[in-house]
């Protein structure tokens, strides 16, 4: 019988192996050449699925999405309300897979700057999570559809620096990030967001403001 | 006359330089000899004030902490109280100079966990960081020394990983992040962070707890 490869699940793979690489030497030092040696292939067999490190990256920036992703909006256990605090843990460097994908990002915000490709990748990527983020924000709140627009999108804003924040702290002291202090203090963000917007957001005062426009 | 040079002013001055390179061509490509061409010296004259790559690296580091700190703990204006806003706002990407740092910083996390060396540069760096912030929080919130030390410590912690997912946001997608909706989004994390502090802290629950042990 033939070999038959699944290709779609070999590219994940290779770029498995990528975000891996990247964690652990840097950006620049994950050359195909290395990401092949990591896999186990030939440099050959990875140009048969990739033509440039360019893609491999962006292969392994889609495959993180995908996986946070699918851990943010799983149902909850049993039927029951969706834990927004368990849901956000999911997008924290908590344990050492999740650490390789924070990392990988870190890696890849460090290099956005000096990197014009990257640059659009990365607003493609940005807007991605922004969306998946939103969903999970508006399932985890259930009084998320009584705030305003605005209240929302500052919300949002809030809530996903905050996850920036803790990765980048976390990936670069890692020693003063435990998981537990991680969930802590999104676990104390969440709350003071969440009173804000229940009591403080200037909703009113807003509302009057467009209706005179 | 002979030519008198003041050695610190020009190891600051390659320093600068060097941040402004990391931000511009990333952290593996600010190579020595294109630091060097960007100063406008010879690479031999960059190397009599830096051995290595690294040593300028954390010439950069200490020129930035030591102008942020110059920045957060100037006298405030007029005599009057030192407004913490406008304090914290120095560390934010607003403005070219201030990009660039924070490019330069989101660079080096990104390489962090890659580089033992880097690491225990970043966790002294680190310690300098968190307490220039406690002391600019110290002084810009009347009502500090009120907090318990564990609510202190959570509000530092917030206040800078909110700092640092800024940072990084906006080296990412400066397009998302003009100044205006920067200083606006942590002018919202100051006052929930306060109304919390001020509030639902559980300081009574905590000080019980410890009376106890």
């Amino acid at each position: 019988m033939p070999k038959i490869v699944d290709h779609a699940r070999r590219r994940d793979e290779i770029a498995f192996v990528a975000c891996r690489v990247v964690a652990k030497y840097g950006f620049e030092q994950a050359t195909i050449v290395r990401i092949a040696r990591e896999a186990g292939y030939t440099t050959g067999m990875v140009a048969h699925y990739f033509d440039t490190k360019q893609e491999i990256v962006i292969a392994a920036l889609r495959l993180i999405l995908r996986r946070i992703e699918h851990r943010l909006t799983r149902p909850p256990d049993a039927g029951g309300e969706p834990d927004l605090l368990a849901l956000l843990t999911e997008a924290l460097p908590i344990d050492a897979a999740r650490f390789t994908e924070c990392a990988f990002w870190t890696a890849f915000w460090g290099q956005v700057a000096a990197d014009k490709r990257l640059k659009s990748i990365n607003s493609r990527m940005h807007r991605a999570y922004m969306q998946l983020f939103e969903r999970c924000l508006a399932r985890g709140w259930p009084q998320w559809s009584r705030w305003s627009p605005e209240t929302q999108q500052r919300v949002l804003r809030s809530v996903v620096t905050f996850l920036n924040g803790l990765t980048a702290s976390t990936v670069a002291s890692p020693g003063d990030w435990p998981a537990a202090r991680q969930i802590e203090q999104l676990r104390l963000h969440l709350s003071m967001v969440e009173t804000w917007a229940d009591h403080a957001a200037p909703d009113g005062a807003e509302k009057r403001v467009r209706a005179r426009r």
